[in-house]
């Protein structure tokens, strides 16, 4: 256990906004010992007055650390990974919370660091920003996205088991790109859709009519079309190529009720509905299998992801990871078809 | 006032689903003398299992009845609206609680009844369906669109006074045709765009884990997607034309969204999500200045009718009727400019 040992875990959150300040709240609140650093002088104060020490520099942030969570806007996430790489030790394990993988893994890669970067995305947030909006229980019974990578089991496994037993998250392993492709679907196109509705409403002639008789629809549908826009364009930016191939399977099937409602065809757009409410049902009632898996801890890496991204694939996730002696063993959860 | 008259008055609901349902349990909870009735057997004993009265026949329910509320299927208003409207004196006023008015409003001046059916929506509802979703207070707070006409002003002010005593509702003034438009943006092509996120996620070869990340964007962006089907259905067919018309103003600005993603135009981007998120601003934040409007009872109706439809266009909605003598006036609550 990462948590569980004598000695306090030393952690470093950079960047400490709505999802790296919760981070270092619920750090601070299960008592480790977690420093924070963040460019901006009043969120350092803040956190401070918060209770939770907060360094000037990054470099001290840093210093002596066992685990770094980067955090703070998508694109300044390179040049902070090689600054961090470059102010801590090879036993440092480092990871992000950005909202897309891909790019940044890719340069992980490239710089020589996935054995000790972990890609991660907490699936959490709100739509409003910064360190106020932060709470330490941000991300308990999310989401939360981490990429195995062959080399890099070793930080994988030690990660999982911090966020499962310090977040109460459930850790989602999956490759960076396939996480970028389900992401796309499962929160970036929401955005463009809401940004549509709300901008297209705030355009009309008939604006202050349709904001009286908004329904739950229009609430729900635009709700994180009041997300600060500079966070949402660097999400969207940060995937496009996924964003825009899966707008186009939404848009195709927009395309077909709306076809079926020009011709009339109300046996057809029924069906296109029942079809749809099929997600929501099983996105309610879903139900999960529990299973211990193990794997010999000096064993073929690539048996291991595999396993890993299946499970991820599947729609499953890891509650807990132990490594005792020579057997590292996952509590994985597996969903039971719907 | 209508309701606190020395006897009480005499209701009825016809179609107690959801809707009609919570309009029969508030109007029972607030101790006028209402009687319900559906044509499903199931649901007739549901609700004198509430302890409802329910009539077996609709001609029953609606004997000597003041106010007559139809609901059930938005393609079954037409042919209750002329079987009532035999069945009840002049006196007796009409409303109907269904998700378009247009069609309804037509058909009601074809058979001369515009006198006494007063068109009404009210905006409120849950994805579920049935009277075992309906609560009392489901209308509280909620806007509830009535259709004022010149020769039907004496109908539409009872109506008034009744909502916002009965059900603590806003009551939107507006014109059928109007309303239609706003609830297409409002209410109806979201749920496109909710059916289209949720179908395109259903279909996707991603999609197990797409349920499994569904962010909160996903969540809130599909919600009614999990409405019953064939309500949908009714609901959008029932106003084609303006859907079809307002889907094209939100496609119009997905694709300026998407576009400006595909170029990588930043600074475009967050200007368009900027522009969205004033309609959230306005949603959250609106305030009202109060104002009591007379006019003499038996005055010009365009006049009324004309301040009324500019109350609604504005995003206004009323809070009471009051008739004393031969002067009506009005509570009406104007958004105060955002």
């Amino acid at each position: 256990m990462v948590v569980r040992t004598g000695a306090r875990l030393r952690a470093a959150v950079l960047g400490t906004g709505l999802i790296g300040g919760s981070v270092l709240l619920r750090l601070h609140a299960a008592g480790l010992d977690v420093i924070g650093w963040d460019p901006d002088e009043a969120t350092r104060r803040q956190a401070r007055s918060l209770g939770v020490p907060m360094a000037d520099l990054l470099a001290d942030a840093v210093a002596d650390r066992a685990v770094v969570f980067l955090g703070g806007p998508l694109p300044t996430l390179p040049a902070t990974l090689v600054e961090v790489a470059a102010l801590t030790g090879e036993d440092c394990l480092l990871t992000d919370v950005g909202s897309t993988k891909a790019q940044l893994a890719a340069f992980a890669a490239a710089q020589g660091l996935t054995h000790r970067f972990v890609p991660g995305h907490p699936m959490a947030g709100t739509d409003r920003a910064g360190l106020t909006a932060a709470v330490p229980e941000l991300f308990t019974g999310a989401a939360w996205v981490l990429c195995p990578a062959p080399d890099g089991l070793a930080a994988f496994r030690r990660l999982v088991a911090l966020i499962t037993e310090v977040f109460a998250a459930r850790v989602v392993p999956m490759a960076a790109d396939r996480h970028d492709a389900v992401v796309a679907l499962a929160s970036h196109v929401p955005h463009l859709l809401a940004g549509a509705l709300a901008g297209a409403a705030e355009r009309s002639s008939l604006r202050d009519a349709v904001l009286t008789l908004a329904a739950g629809s229009f609430r729900d549908g635009t709700r994180v079309a009041g997300t600060p826009p500079q966070r949402t364009t660097n999400m969207l930016r940060g995937n496009r190529d996924e964003v825009v191939a899966a707008l186009a399977e939404v848009a195709g099937y927009l395309d077909e009720l709306s076809a079926a409602l020009r011709a009339d065809e109300p046996d057809l757009l029924t069906a296109r509905y029942a079809e749809a409410a099929a997600a929501r049902q099983a996105l309610a009632g879903r139900r999960y299998d529990e299973q211990i898996r193990s794997f010999p801890a000096t064993g073929e890496p690539a048996d291991e992801v595999a396993w890993l991204s299946a499970l991820g694939a599947a729609g499953g996730h890891l509650s807990g990871c132990r490594t005792a002696g020579e057997t590292v063993s996952y509590v994985a959860h597996r969903p039971q078809s719907d």
